[in-house]
């Protein structure tokens, strides 16, 4: 029977049991962490060889001739360029390889366009004293990090089950010449595992934005990243620019951090000849060139895409136990208490739970009293957030399975205990 | 007998040698590199042995006890920072390990200023609207090309063979508010390979700027990149800065670009807590962490600072003969007709010549056309406008020698060609 429908006494109960529970828990002297999206140590071994491909014997001249251990090629090397071009589904030419980091991409792009016009004719963001972004919620911290870094207002979006409610884009960027973005992560959103449906991505490419410089933020992070044999299928944006006449609306990213090494791996953006345009301005005096031996060292690694499909596979096969405990346990701890909801995602990284409204702030504090730590509450949120206080993003993908059942269950004991404390008034 | 003490007869006989010279020349159909500094074959070679330090059976756990594979650790690893403390002569704490170029990470801090004050109080330099950045000429164009991009009037300052003209430095910077930063590469400059004396060093720390969020620029590229066996001794900025309570104003940066792959090294900056502070900001936006694993790489072939220092003697046992090459030729073609200058650096990658005036271009230009690429003239000053259109930067590192002597024959030819033209007036 569900907490909402117990009597009071039954659930005076419930809480004394789950407070020795709880008391037991912070006697084990747990410390364990399901805060970030960190890939696992058995995961990053399999990229290990990878590391072998680059060596003091080995030929430094790639597909354009040169020595990739000198500088030159600003774009990145020519066989990694069409690497990402088959993982983003676009042509090599619209790509541009650069660090080891995706998240870096995106704040240079935003960067760029708060000093320098996306638009010819358009005023730097800088210059727009009240521009905004939106927002999709629940959503990924470090993406509203970099647009609350520079002074943007934040509109959280309500995202359902097929991705960003698109009445509410739509209404905002036709009416709003103020809003210059939104954040996207269209696959196996980060937290949610939402993909977009057909639709959402044909009304995204369908927009009328009242600002000529309007962007959406493409983050394709888990764009290969499955965890079941039912993977789900998003629609490419950039085919359905085309159609729609609007390809520079959206500028697309993807990494190699969740496939080789988080931090060392690569990283591409993609976008049309225009926004190519701007970005490369910037590129062409912020570097001389990026770093074409780890670049070299991916492509004879993978060979092709295939490869880097084959290579998923791995993972998937240590993920999907891990995210098998997390709802085995949220179903058979959480489910019965009926006060909490989360979804059960095809890829990714995360699984997002709702807890009782007004308890996710509390269940984090009773998670890191207990030893695990969680990401913070609100994180999921603009500015940290969440009006609902219910919203906790769990991690499972870096702590060993044995470790991730233990906290799993003080996770859901914290949850409980919360919820209790919550309805009693406590 | 140098060209202007040559009869009119004289010199249209030297013109009609050169010009028979310059024909044969084309016909050699050469095709030759002087433009950028990019180390040669032979020094890439040294470091191979760093690229088989890490492989898939080595051990990634860093002084920091942490996966060098996986995500942490914004300021780079312990070990890293160490071995650039001691390059950079600062404290570790003060060093950020970024990405792998110190390009990129003066962009970053010029583009951080930008939108962010430097200094509580101060506008973020967009803000100011008639920006200035000093430029000390000749110096290196993507430095001023940063400073460029983001709309700053750029002021040349003379350089003499002690460094920037302080007389000026010191009156602009202290009456200006609108003046917020510097150039400087402080030893071995680009490209005259000048390194800034003990005064100019101690006058830079004693600045009394107008503008309280002036910074210098203190790209120390040539660090330990000596050629010669007496090598320049450059004060250290940040001791002197500590004596004169001016600690905010220097930020260092150097990186390996030049010690072991040009895109593939590992860059650093250094600068006090109140900049690291304002920098940092940015940076924990802007990515989650730089490539470890090539940080860890060049940490365990270099092992220390003396490993370092070793490796460069290395580099020298190459540059040393190139640059006598270039020298030497110089001195044999061009000194006798007495209408060129240059300056014998101990180290760097650069020998900066002063052709005849107003014939820079032009030599550039004929020395392509027989084959022979070299830097643009002009490139040395901001906006590529030399007043005297007499520098010419010449990169003798990466062509094998004897591509060396053939070029550099080409460009002494080219120069007294275009010295001729000019004092006949053709």
């Amino acid at each position: 029977m569900g907490y909402l429908d117990l009597s009071k006494q039954e659930l005076e109960k419930e809480y004394s049991v789950l407070s020795k529970r709880f008391e037991e828990i912070k006697g084990m002297g747990l410390s364990l962490n399901m805060a970030r999206g960190k890939p696992s140590k058995e995961q990053l071994d399999f990229s290990l060889p990878m590391l072998d491909t680059i060596n003091s014997k080995s030929d430094f001249i790639g597909e354009d001739n040169m020595d990739c251990r000198n500088y030159g090629l600003l774009n990145g090397i020519t066989e990694c360029r069409k690497l990402f071009a088959d993982i983003l589904g676009v042509d090599a030419e619209n790509v541009i390889v650069g660090g080891s980091s995706s998240l870096n991409m995106m704040f240079d792009t935003i960067s760029c366009f708060m000093t320098a016009p996306a638009v010819e004719g358009c005023k730097p963001w800088y210059e727009v004293k009240n521009r905004k972004f939106l927002c999709p919620v629940p959503g990924y911290d470090r993406h509203f990090g970099i647009t609350q870094y520079y002074g943007f207002e934040l509109i959280p979006i309500p995202m359902d089950d097929n991705g960003p409610d698109m009445d509410i884009v739509e209404k905002l960027v036709s009416e709003d010449e103020s809003v210059k973005g939104i954040w996207c992560v269209p696959k196996y959103s980060n937290p949610a595992g939402t993909t977009y449906s057909d639709e959402v991505v044909k009304r995204f490419a369908a927009l009328k934005p009242a600002a000529k410089d309007f962007r959406i933020m493409w983050d394709n992070a888990y764009c290969i990243h499955e965890i079941s044999d039912t993977p789900d299928v998003l629609l490419n944006i950039m085919d359905e620019c085309k159609k729609t006449g609007n390809e520079d609306l959206p500028i697309m990213f993807c990494s190699t951090s969740k496939i080789t090494f988080p931090g060392s791996g690569v990283a591409a953006l993609a976008a049309s000849e225009n926004n190519l345009k701007v970005l490369r301005e910037k590129y062409n005096y912020e570097i001389i060139s990026y770093d074409k031996l780890n670049m070299l060292r991916h492509v004879r690694f993978f060979k092709n895409y295939d490869g880097v499909l084959k290579h998923m596979e791995k993972h998937k096969k240590i993920l999907k136990p891990k995210f098998d405990i997390v709802l085995d346990t949220l179903d058979k701890e959480l489910e019965p208490a009926g006060i909490a909801s989360w979804k059960k995602p095809h890829g990714g990284y995360f699984v997002s739970v709702d807890v009782y409204d007004g308890t996710a702030k509390r269940t984090v504090a009773l998670c890191k009293e207990a030893g695990v730590v969680l990401t913070g509450a609100g994180a999921t949120y603009p500015l940290g957030l969440d009006p609902n206080d219910s919203n906790i993003r769990i991690a499972p993908t870096f702590p060993p399975n044995s470790e991730l059942e233990v906290a799993m269950d003080v996770f859901c004991t914290c949850a409980k205990l919360a919820a209790c404390e919550k309805i009693l008034n406590k």
